[in-house]
C-alpha cells in the first residue's frame, strides 16, 4: 500500500529539518504569545558578530566586499546557511536547503577571484534564495504539493528530476550568485498567504499573529529575518509583492517580458492571459535595482522566446532622478478602490507619504479610475479558465487534503469563445485605463500624465491567517501588466492606529475586511505601500520608490 | 423580406464602383489572356505624364517633395486616387474609395505648409492605402462580410458605425498622411487569396492567372499597379508577406507589439495566441523604414496597451549596414522545409540569391531547424481554438455563401485545457528553435549566430486560384513571432524555370503543390523570398533586406 500523503509530507520535512547541522538547531522556538517579533536582536542570539555583520549588510554592500577581496563568498554563504536555518526553524520558510552545495560554488568563486583577481559577475559570492518554481539541480521542485515529492512537476521517470535548471539559475549562476535554499509557497500558489502540507503554516517574523503573505511568502520571511537579502519571488496577483509588503521589504512586479521566466514550474502552465512574472525581493531598493539590472547585462532575451529585448535603461532612470531632484515627479495617490477601504495603519501610510511628498513640492493627486472591481472580475475569470483542473491533478497525485485558505474551486473549464470574450474585455479595460492616466496630464501642472500611482498593496498590514478577504488592490496591476515596487512605509502602532468608528461599509467584503483588523493583533506589523508605473517602466519604477523611500524615512 | 445577400453585396460593389469619376472609367478592362500584365506601361496609358511621374516616384522621393514644396498633397492625392480607381478596375483591389474626404485632407496639409513652411509631419502628403480591417471615419469596414455592410463589425446601431478610427489611422492622420483608399480582403482573413461576395477575386496585376495573394491582396494588387507606394496590411500567418512577395513588393512583418493593432477590426478578436500584426508594404524598401520609423515617432505604446515602448532602434540598423558593409553578415538559407519543396523558380531564386551574397564574401550556412511541420500544427491549432465560430457568425448575418478557397471548418471550440497544452507546446517549439539558433554560433565563424535566414515565403511565385495549397513556409515565422521582410528576387521565366523532372515528393501536399507549377501560367510572375530575424529585429530584417535586395539588384 502506498504511504500516506500524511506520512510523505512529514518525511519530506523532516528531511530538510535533518539537513540542518546539529549545532544550528533550535531546540524550542517559543510560540507566538511568547514573543511575537522574531527578527533583530531575537534572532541575533544565534548568531557570531561576523554573521551578524554579514547577514544584516544590503546586497550591493555585500557584493562590493566579495568582489574586492574583503570577503571570501564561502565566509558569506555560511553566514547566510546558518541565518537562514534559524529563521526556517521559527517561521517555516524553506522547502529546499542545499548548503553543501552552496559552499562547494562558493569556494569555487573563491578560487576564481583568488586567480583572476576580480569577480565571476556582478552578484559575485551573493547568496540568493529562490522560490519554489525555480529548478535547481541537487534538489526537487514540490511547489507545496506533496504529489509533487520525488518527481518533476509531478510526473516520474523524465530524466530531469534534480537535474534540471530554470533559465533564470542558469543566468544566476553566471552572475556569481550562490544559490543554498529554495523557499516555501502555498500550494497551487494561489493564495495570500503561504501553506501547505509539508511545512504547515510560514509565519510573519515581525508579528507571528500574522501571514508572511503569497505566494512568495517563504522569500518574505526569510528575508525579514535577513536569512537572506536578495530572493527572486512570482508575481501573479500579487504575489511578490503581499510577501514585500508584509514583512517590510523592497520588492518589485516587473511587467510581463522583462525577466525570464523559461524553464519554471508553475500553476496552470500555459494559461494565455495574466501571466506570472518573476521578480526581486531585497532589504533595499538597490538590491532590487542589483537583481534587474545584472540580469538584463547577461541579455536573457537570448535564452527565453518571451523576454523582450529591452536592455537596462540608464537614461530611464537618470531622467526619473532628475525630476525627483527637481521635485518635478507628480504622484496620483488612491485611496479607496471601490471594492473595500483599507485598514487605519494603511490609511495612515498613505496619508504620511503624500503629506512628505508634497512638502518635498511634488504634486499629488487623487487618483480616480476605471472601475478597479471590473480588472478584479476579468482577472478571477483568467485565473479560473481552467476551472481548477491543474491543481485537482496535482491534488489528486498523492490525494491530500488541499488548504481552506487556497483559491481552489471546480468549475466548468472555459472553452474558447469564452476566454476570447475575457480577453477582449481586459484588451478594452487596460486601453480605457491607459487614456485615463494620459488624461491625467490636465492635472499635473508639468503637461505629463502622473509619474505614479502611490497605492495600497492591500488592506490589510499583513493577513491574519485565514483571513485574506481580497486581492483587489494587488491584482489591478497584474491586469493591467503595469510594473509596480513595494516600499515600506511604517509599522501599525495600536495607540495610533485605532479601529475606525462608525466605519461605513461599501460591500459585504469590505465589511470582512475591516472587521479582521484589531489594533492588539496588529500592533508592529510592517505597513508598506506600492508605487505602481506603466507597463515596462521597471527603471522609472525603482527610481521613484527609493525616492519614494528616502523622502518617507530619509 | 430582407434583400437576398448576392444583392446586398452588388450594391456595395456598384455603389464604390460609382464613386468613381466618369472619366475614370476604363469601359472594358481586357481579359487575361488578352492582357496577362496590366502593371507599367499598360496601366499608364489611362495617365497624364506628370501622375506617373507622381504615382512612379517611391515613398521617401515623395515625401521630400511635398515636404519641400516642390509638389502638393493635393495634386499627389489626386494621382493616387486616379490611379488606384484605374487599378481597382483592373483587378477588384478595392472595397472602399474616399477620394473628396482624401483631396480635402491634402487641402489642410497644403494650406498648413503654406501656413508653417514645414510639413506636418514626416509623412506629409504621402497617400497611404489600408487594408479593410482599419477603420476610417466616413466609411464602413465590412472585412469581406456581407452582413457587415451598414453595421459596425457585424453590430448595428453601436454609434462607431463610419465615425470610430482605430489608433493607426489617428496616427497616420498625425504623421501628414492622406488616407483616400482601402484595400480588398478575403472574408474571414484565413486565406492566401482574396476572395469574397463583394468584390469576388482580386487579381495579380503582373500576371492576371495568379492570385494577388491574401489576406492583405488588395494592398499588394493595388501597390503593384502603383496606386499607392505605402500601405498597411496584417499577418497572422503570412497575410502582409504573401502578397507582397506575389506582387514583387517590399513587405515587413513586425513581432508582435512593436506597431499598434488597437481599434483595428479582426477575425476571431481575443484570440489568445499567434496573434495578427500590422505592417507595411511599400514599393520600396525605403518606403517600409520610413512607415515603421515613422509610426514608432508617434510613442505609440501611449495609445496602444500592447504596444512595446520600444522607439527606432537607429544603433540596431548601423550596427546591421556596418556588418553589410565589412561583409561579415552571415547567412542561413531553407532550402525546404520538410513539407514541400519550392516550385523552380523559388528553387533558382534562392541559387541566384545565396551564390550573390556569397560572392560579396558573406557566409551562407544551410538551415536545418527544429520540424517546421510541427510549427504548422501548432498554427493551426491555435487558429482553430473557436472551431470556426466567429466566421460563422459573420456568415450567418447575412445567409452567405463562402467562397470555397477560404479556411473555415466547424470543429469543436477547444477548451482552456487543449488551448493551455497547445500554448506549452508552442513554447517549447520557440525556446527549441531558439537554442538551434544560438547554436549556429558554431558554424557562422564570426562567433554570432546566422543573421538572417533566407526562406521562401510560399513554395510558389504565387498561388493559382484556388490552389493555395499550403502555408508552411509563412507561418512557422507567426508562430515563433520573428521579424520578417519580404524582398522582390526575380521573375518567372518559362524558358528557364522548367517544372522538375523526375519529382520525388516528400508528402501528398508536396504532390499537390508541385502539380501547380506551370511555366506557361507562371511565366512573367515575381518571384520573392523572405528575410527573417529573430523576435522585435524589425531595424535589423530592414537593414538586412535592403541590403539583400541591393545585392541581388544593384
Amino acid at each position: 500500500m502506498a504511504p500516506d500523503w500524511r506520512q510523505i509530507a512529514s518525511e519530506k520535512r523532516d528531511s530538510v529539518l535533518a539537513l540542518i547541522p546539529e549545532e544550528w538547531r533550535v531546540p524550542a522556538p517559543p510560540s507566538a504569545e511568547e514573543q511575537r517579533d522574531v527578527t533583530g536582536k531575537y534572532i541575533q542570539q544565534y548568531l557570531d558578530p561576523k554573521e551578524i555583520e554579514i547577514t544584516e549588510t544590503e546586497a550591493t554592500a555585500i557584493v562590493e566586499k566579495t568582489s574586492s577581496g574583503q570577503w571570501t563568498a564561502v565566509e558569506v554563504t555560511k553566514a547566510f546557511c546558518h541565518r537562514s536555518a534559524i529563521a526556517h526553524q521559527l517561521v517555516n520558510c524553506l522547502h529546499e536547503i542545499f548548503f553543501d552545495a552552496a559552499i562547494e560554488s562558493a569556494k569555487e568563486l573563491d578560487q576564481y577571484f583568488a586567480k583572476h583577481k576580480k569577480p565571476m559577475g556582478p552578484l559575485h559570492g551573493l547568496p540568493v534564495s529562490l522560490k519554489d518554481q525555480f529548478h535547481v539541480k541537487g534538489v526537487e521542485t514540490h511547489m507545496g504539493y506533496v504529489g509533487w515529492i520525488g518527481t518533476f512537476q509531478g510526473e516520474k521517470g523524465t530524466g530531469k528530476e534534480k537535474v534540471y535548471e530554470s533559465e533564470m539559475v542558469k543566468e544566476l549562476r553566471k552572475l556569481g550568485a550562490v544559490l543554498y535554499v529554495k523557499t516555501a509557497v502555498p500550494h497551487t500558489l494561489m493564495c495570500g498567504e503561504t501553506t501547505n502540507n509539508i511545512i504547515d503554516y510560514c509565519w510573519n517574523p515581525t508579528n507571528r499573529n500574522l501571514s508572511a503573505g503569497g505566494s512568495s511568502g517563504g522569500e518574505g520571511a526569510l528575508i525579514a529575518l535577513k536569512g537572506s537579502v536578495l530572493g527572486f519571488g512570482t508575481d501573479i496577483g500579487g504575489s511578490i509583492r503581499i510577501p514585500a509588503a508584509f514583512n517590510g521589504l523592497f520588492g518589485l512586479r516587473p511587467s510581463t517580458g522583462r525577466l525570464p521566466y523559461e524553464g519554471m514550474a508553475n500553476s496552470f502552465d500555459g494559461a494565455p492571459s495574466i501571466l506570472s512574472v518573476v521578480g526581486p525581493l531585497s532589504t533595499s531598493s538597490a538590491g532590487l535595482k542589483l537583481a534587474v539590472k545584472s540580469i538584463l547585462q547577461t541579455e536573457p532575451w537570448h535564452h527565453d522566446p518571451r523576454v523582450h529585448p529591452i536592455a537596462w535603461r540608464g537614461e530611464q532612470e537618470e531622467a526619473t532622478r532628475k525630476l525627483a531632484q527637481e521635485k518635478k515627479l507628480t504622484f496620483a495617490v488612491l485611496k479607496h478602490d471601490g471594492n473595500c477601504a483599507p485598514h487605519p495603519p494603511l490609511k495612515r501610510a498613505l496619508e504620511e507619504t503624500v503629506q512628505k511628498l508634497e512638502s518635498q513640492g511634488h504634486k499629488v493627486i487623487e487618483w480616480q479610475p476605471p472601475s478597479h472591481v471590473k480588472l478584479e472580475e476579468i482577472c478571477y475569470k483568467a485565473w479560473n479558465y481552467d476551472g481548477g483542473e491543474d491543481a485537482a491533478k496535482a491534488f489528486a497525485l498523492s490525494g491530500e487534503d488541499h488548504k481552506p485558505n487556497i483559491m481552489f474551486e471546480r468549475t466548468p473549464v472555459a472553452d474558447a469563445t469564452e476566454i476570447m470574450s475575457n480577453q477582449v474585455a481586459k484588451r478594452d479595460a487596460e486601453k480605457e485605463y491607459m487614456e485615463y492616466w494620459n488624461s491625467t496630464s490636465e492635472l499635473t501642472g508639468t503637461g505629463r500624465p502622473v509619474d505614479a500611482v502611490i497605492s495600497p498593496l492591500a488592506p490589510f498590514a499583513a493577513a491574519r491567517p485565514n483571513k485574506y478577504t481580497t486581492s483587489s488592490y494587488s491584482v489591478w496591476v497584474n491586469v493591467l501588466d503595469y510594473s509596480s515596487a513595494i516600499v515600506p512605509v511604517t509599522k501599525v502602532d495600536k495607540n495610533v492606529d485605532k479601529a475606525y468608528t462608525n466605519f461605513k461599509p461599501v460591500s459585504e467584503v469590505d465589511e470582512k475586511t475591516q472587521a479582521t483588523y484589531d489594533p492588539e493583533i496588529y500592533d508592529g506589523a510592517h505597513v508598506s505601500l506600492q508605487i505602481v508605473c506603466r507597463r515596462l517602466e521597471e527603471e522609472k519604477v525603482l527610481a521613484i520608490s527609493d525616492y519614494v523611500h528616502q523622502t518617507i524615512h530619509g
